[in-house]
C-alpha cells in the first residue's frame, strides 16, 4: 500500500520540517475511557513497529497491551519520542500531564502531539525543550495558504469513510481497505485527515484543526487529481449527525468528492461519545443524510458498504450483525478488523 | 433594537480592547462585482450615521453612493478609520490596495478590516501603523477559549436567516427582522456572524474564521441563554449548497438550534457566487435540507418565511415574485428592503 505517497508538499505532515522521531513510546495520560485513546491503538496496530511501549498515569484505566515503560526506561531501549496517544473533550492538555511531559524530555525524548491545544504554546514544556534541545511536534498546525474549495472535479477515484459517530473506526476502516486492495494489486492510497493517521502515513491534513472557511479547501488538497484508476481512500472524521464536529464531517464529504462511501458503526452504541444526550443515528439516516449532502460535489456518490466495529462480540455475535445489517441494506458489511470472506466482499464493492 | 447589547465577553469584538474608532471611510479597492461589496453596502444602510464616505482604486466598477474621498480629505471632515469594505475569494489583502491603505495611516486614520489575512502580518502595514502611532482592527481573529458545541438546549428563542446562496441578504434580512420585530415592542437582539455585523452591532464572532471544530462551539456562544420571550435574530452565513462554505452553514445551524429560519434566495441569480459551475438550489431544496440537518439539535425547527432580495426589479416584477413564492411555498414571503405588508406578514410569522 503506498501510504500517501504523492501527497503534495502543502499537505506535509507539519513536524517543524524534520520527520518525525522513532520508536515512538505511547502516552494514555489519566484515560479511563477507551475512545479517548484511539491515536494510541491506532498507532499500535497500524504503526506497531514503532511503537516499544506505553506510558500512563496512575488513574488510567486504558491499556494498549505494550509494556509499560518510565521514559527513562523507554528511552534506554531506545525510544525517541513520547507521542501523546490520547485526546479529550476540545483537545486540551491537562496540568496533571505536565509532570510526566517534562519528564520524558528530560529522558531524552522528544514529544509529538496532535490536539488542538500546541505544546509549543506550554511555557514549562516550551523552556524545557530550549532547555535541553529537545523538539516539541504539533502535527494539528494546519499547512499554510490553504485554498477555499473550489468544487471542480478531480480526475482518479475516492472512497470516504463515514460514520454514526467519532471514535469508532473510519479510521482503521480507510487503512484496511486500503490495505486490502494493495494486497489485489489495486493502486490505492490511504489519505490522513486527523492526526494519528498522519503519524501512520507520514503526511495528511488534520482537517477539524482547518479555520471552517478552509475545511472543505483542505480536503480537496487532502486528494489531489490523480491517475483514473487510482483510488484514494480517506479516513473520515465525526458525523453528520455530531451536535459539534457535523461541519468537520460535511467539509470532508463535499472536499472529497467521494464516488463510494463505506458507513462505519458500532453495534450496541447507543449515545453519541461525550454527548450522552444525542442518540447515535441509525445507518440508515447516515446514508441518507451522506448521499443528500454529498452529491452537491459528486452526484454520483453512492455507498460501498458498511463497516461494523464488532468490538466486544463474540464470532457469533458479530457474524449475527454484520449478516442482519448486510441483509437489511442490500448492502456488503463486514468487520476489517475481523476480515474474512464478508471484508473480501465489500472490497469488491469498492472496485 | 437592542443590537447584541448582552452578549458575553468572550464573544465582545476582538478589537484590540478597544471600541472601534468612528466615523469610517469605506474602502472599496478594486471591486467590480456588488456582491464583494456587502461590508461596505451593510454599513451603508445600517450604520450610515458612522460612514462619511468611500475610497476606491481606479479600476473599481462598484459605489456605495457615498461621497468620494481621499484619505486626506476624509480625515479633515473627521474620519477616524478606513474601514475594508470589500471581500474577495478567500479574503487576501492584495498589493494593489497597500498604497492606500499607507496612505490612510499617513493621513491619520486607523485601519479596520474582517478579511482572513490579517492586517497585522502585512509589514508595511505593521510598520507603518507602529511609526505612526496608528492601531490596525483585525475583526476576524476568533475569541480565547472557544469551547466545542454541548449540544445543550438553551433558554430563549431563535430564529436563523439561511441562504440559497451566499452574499444575497441573510445580514440584511436579520438586521430588518430584530429591527421590526423592535419597532412591535418585541425582546429581539441581532446577532452578528460576520465581520460586517460585528461592525454595525459591535459584538458578535465571525464564525468562518474559527476552527472548523469548534464553529458550532462558537455559534452556541454567540445566542447564549435568555429569557423565555426573547428572539435572538442570528445572522447566517454562507449556504448549505456551497462547495466550499456549507460547514460554516452546518456550525451555524447546529450551534444556534433555531426554533425558526428564513430562507433568503435573490431571483434571477442562477449561479453561485464565485462557482459559475454550480447552480443556485431551488428555496424548495434549501428548506428540506436545513430541516433534515437542523433536527438535530432542534426537532422542531421549522421554516418561518422566505426573504427575496429583490434587488434590480422594478416594483411590478418584485410584487409579482414575492406572490408567486408564497403562494408555490405556502409561506409568507416579502423583500424587508422594500417592506410593506408582506413583510409585516413575515414579521407576523417569526412571532
Amino acid at each position: 500500500m503506498a501510504l500517501a505517497a504523492n501527497v503534495d508538499s502543502a499537505a506535509q505532515v507539519r513536524a517543524g520540517g524534520h520527520a518525525l522521531p522513532a520508536p515512538y513510546l505511547l502516552f494514555l495520560g489519566d484515560t479511563v475511557e477507551a475512545g479517548f485513546a484511539k491515536t494510541a491503538f491506532g498507532l499500535r496496530d497500524w504503526a506497531g513497529e514503532r511503537c516499544i511501549g506505553e506510558h500512563s498515569l496512575p488513574t488510567a484505566q486504558v491499556s494498549t497491551g505494550l509494556p509499560q515503560l518510565t521514559p527513562m526506561d523507554a528511552a534506554a531501549r531506545g525510544a525517541k519520542a513520547l507521542v501523546i496517544g490520547v485526546a479529550n473533550q476540545g483537545g486540551v492538555i491537562p496540568p496533571s500531564w505536565l509532570p510526566a511531559l517534562v519528564d520524558a524530555l528530560e529522558a531524552g525524548l522528544d514529544i509529538v502531539a496532535g490536539m488542538h491545544a500546541r505544546l509549543a504554546d506550554i511555557p514549562v514544556l516550551r523552556e524545557t525543550a530550549a532547555r535541553l534541545g529537545r523538539n516539541l511536534f504539533d502535527l494539528r498546525v494546519p499547512p499554510p495558504g490553504l485554498p477555499i474549495a473550489s468544487g471542480h472535479k478531480r480526475t482518479g477515484r475516492r472512497l470516504l469513510t463515514v460514520g454514526t459517530d467519532c471514535a469508532l473506526g473510519k479510521k482503521y476502516t480507510a487503512l484496511a481497505i486500503a490495505r486490502g486492495l494493495a494486497a489485489r494489486g489495486i493502486d490505492a492510497t490511504f489519505r490522513a485527515s486527523g492526526q494519528t493517521g498522519i503519524m501512520i502515513a507520514g503526511a495528511g491534513i488534520a482537517i477539524d484543526a482547518v479555520v471552517a472557511d478552509f475545511a472543505a479547501g483542505a480536503a480537496e488538497l487532502l486528494s489531489p487529481d490523480a491517475a483514473a484508476d487510482h483510488l484514494d481512500v480517506i479516513e473520515g472524521q465525526g458525523s453528520l449527525f455530531h451536535p459539534a464536529y457535523a461541519p468537520v464531517s460535511l467539509a470532508l464529504l463535499h472536499g472529497s468528492q467521494p464516488d463510494l462511501f463505506v458507513v462505519c458503526h458500532q453495534p450496541g452504541r447507543t449515545a453519541i461519545l461525550g454527548h450522552a444526550h444525542y442518540p447515535v443515528p441509525s445507518i440508515e439516516a447516515v446514508i441518507e443524510q451522506t448521499v443528500m449532502a454529498g452529491k452537491l460535489t459528486n452526484p454520483a456518490i453512492r455507498c460501498a458498504g458498511i463497516s461494523l466495529n464488532t468490538t466486544g462480540l463474540t464470532d457469533e455475535e458479530a457474524s449475527a450483525v454484520i449478516t442482519e445489517t448486510s441483509g437489511r441494506l442490500g448492502l456488503p458489511a463486514a468487520d476489517p478488523i475481523r476480515g474474512g470472506h464478508a471484508f473480501e466482499q465489500l472490497l469488491d464493492a469498492c472496485l
